[in-house]
């Protein structure tokens, strides 16, 4: 078998065989297959796409060139959400104990955040001593124990996935919805979850700019999943403005605090309820309305607060910030952004706020920078709101008040304020099953 | 400037402008820009294809990634000639004399074979001591004198040509009009011949395989020359059969001294009058049918045969095979290839021929392969011949008996037999401008 052959028939727009994606992806993994092999072979996807059986053998071949967590001792009970990223996107933080505490076991690798996007990891580790990397029979006896263990990747998962997301990333060649489908589920699958909820972004600040690409997306993955024999469901969610008030590390753990006491902002918490009841309405064999009376009463009740306790200090976390959150925004200097005119809110980018926030020192521009877990932005206005000129509609954190200035020449880029009332989206537009 | 953008920029169907095609080529001559990138580029051309003008952009950054030659001082006499390859194609021996000698000046700086397709110096070096290294200034001051040089590949002539060739050669981006016309017109614009004649092979045995994409691609070319103000005319020729009756290198000299001679296969002397009327008309400015008079007279006068005489003398050849012709023929064992059964010969696979030649060591598998001038194929029937069992239709050459069996069984398998007369094609077309 030759790559060349194979690059040849994908070009061709031919349906390539299980073998010879297994050829490409061993040989790409081990340094057989040259990056510039598979970089012709992924722009020819990206022009003649993947039929359903080839997403599926490509996810697989990824999957299984690295290792595979085994959760099959916790009886089908183990639930995973991903969200397709998004600015401002705490919710692991608030469904997690959420759907633990109702009996679904949460087993979860997370990654860092890159760009203005932030990864769960680096929020937890704002809560003090959290320990991030726990070694495979801690991470699973936590499971068992209380129900829920959040770490960082650990083992080689999915190495095929690491090399070829880099070099798609240089190569023009991210948005072909089978390579990122594959992308996705394969590291889903590897981390081993029984059902799988997705958050599908769809706006200006996300991967999928419509709807309708949104949905082919979903379909894709849900695709995948049911080839492994998962359940897996999608939500397709607006992302064109951030979501909730809080962006930034400890201001985003501090939000996820507010919904699970019953304080959040509204969008927030109908996601998190809305992704909740899915994944216990999945592993619990529930009715979607019976989820989410219980997904409602594990909030109300305070179970799902508790349980946010347990975990938290099982990973040697600061619980004394559960219970006094307003220390999580304790930025040494903090900046008024006030409204340049009166009107209408009509605009608040969401990929513009994240860049504003990384800039303030809560993101990561390279691979191993710093992050400053007290810096990022609080909304103190939603879409659609009226404001009068020199209203404050945002705060900005920081430890250092050079950094004000270029966040504060971004956000006026990307929040708009007009004389007529906005047309606000739906934040879920649909669930795919 | 980014190469990622350039690659999402043709990956999206738009055009590239000058400065960007410059930043990719440059970029990958110097190692700035990698192969992965300069690969996924290459796919991404292959599906969206290149206007008129970014193809000569393309050209015109590859033409510039080496030296050019200077042929201003020749007064736009200097005449090229360029075939897409072929099997037993030993025109250039045949008229670059014709040429020279009606007072063209040919200026020519010829390959080596790779494959199954000889290079016309591995052809000239079978006459003993010809020298096929040059200095820039031997070169120059012989086509002053005589009117005609050839010489291997001397100096650093369009790099980025062979090193993207390189490149598309192991990712499947071969076939593509735009880069198949830029790589091509980038060497024969770099060699600075100041009018063109390309000879564009169709059929079986060649890149394009049918008469409509042999179009496009020499119109292609053509609207490239043109961009550059030199004159380009294309033959659109069949390459089904070999071309002659000799395949391997000394033995297409000794078929180049036949034609020469007056006695050369039909087909074969009917291509290179064409062809060399069609240089001669470009750069003396003749009607077609006055060059063709010269060419039939250059021929059937011995002109021809003397200029070949005085060329391979400047070059240090020995002048006594192209009397004593015969001796090229002289392989130290010879096999007679015999029909299995009485018919039509209804296919000899010009592919096919070239291998059988190649495993006889006429051609080189790899770059370095030392290779056997006096090993090849002398085609004893032409295609609608008809045959009796056990007739020799063909002749091989080798310098030891074990090489054979080899080429026999490749020759059982590409030569044909059949009990209808077979549809022959014609050689000639069409003629592009």
């Amino acid at each position: 078998m030759r790559m060349y052959d194979i690059i040849y028939k994908k070009r061709q727009g031919h349906e390539l065989s299980k073998e010879e994606i297994d050829f490409a992806i061993g040989g790409f993994v081990s340094g057989d297959v040259p990056d510039y092999q598979m970089s012709a072979l992924a722009m020819a996807i990206c022009f003649n796409g993947m039929s359903s059986r080839e997403t599926f053998y490509l996810t697989d071949a990824m999957m299984r060139s690295g290792d595979v967590v085994d959760l099959s001792r916790f009886d089908g009970l183990c639930v995973d959400k991903h969200s397709t990223g998004g600015v401002g996107d705490k919710t692991t933080l608030i469904i997690a104990p959420i759907v633990a505490c109702l009996g679904a076991r949460v087993a979860k690798m997370s990654g860092r955040g890159l760009g203005f996007t932030g990864g769960t990891v680096d929020k937890l580790e704002s809560l003090g001593s959290y320990r991030s990397s726990l070694s495979s029979e801690e991470f699973l006896s936590q499971v068992e124990k209380i129900g829920i263990a959040v770490t960082g990747q650990s083992g080689n998962l999915v190495p095929a996935d690491k090399k070829l997301y880099a070099l798609r990333d240089v190569t023009a060649t991210v948005d072909s919805i089978p390579l990122i489908a594959s992308s996705i589920m394969s590291k889903k699958l590897a981390s081993g979850a029984h059902a799988i909820v997705l958050d599908v972004k769809c706006g200006s600040g996300a991967f999928m700019k419509n709807e309708a690409d949104a949905t082919l997306l979903a379909e894709a993955m849900i695709d995948i999943g049911k080839q492994f024999g998962r359940r897996v469901c999608a939500l397709i969610t607006d992302m064109s403005v951030p979501l909730g008030h809080f962006v930034g590390n400890s201001l985003e753990v501090y939000e996820a605090i507010q919904v699970l006491s019953g304080k959040g902002e509204a969008r927030l918490t109908e996601l998190c309820v809305a992704l909740a009841s899915n994944m216990i309405s999945m592993v619990l064999g529930l009715s979607i309305d019976e989820a989410t009376e219980r997904v409602l009463d594990a909030i109300s009740s305070g179970k799902a607060l508790d349980k946010m306790r347990e975990w938290i200090c099982a990973q040697g976390g600061d619980v004394s910030l559960i219970d006094s959150p307003t220390a999580l925004l304790g930025a040494k200097f903090k900046h008024e952004f006030r409204a340049s005119k009166s009107g209408y809110i009509s605009k608040i980018d969401a990929e513009g706020v994240g860049i504003a926030s990384m800039l303030l020192g809560a993101g990561r521009a390279k691979k191993d920078d710093e992050i400053d877990h007290f810096a990022g932005i609080e909304l103190r206005a939603n879409l659609g709101d009226s404001v009068c000129e020199n209203d404050v509609i945002a705060i900005l954190y920081a430890s250092s008040e050079e950094l004000f200035d270029g966040a504060v020449s971004k956000l006026d880029e990307v929040i708009e304020i007009s004389p007529a009332v906005p047309q606000k989206s739906e934040l879920i537009k649909k669930i795919v099953f």
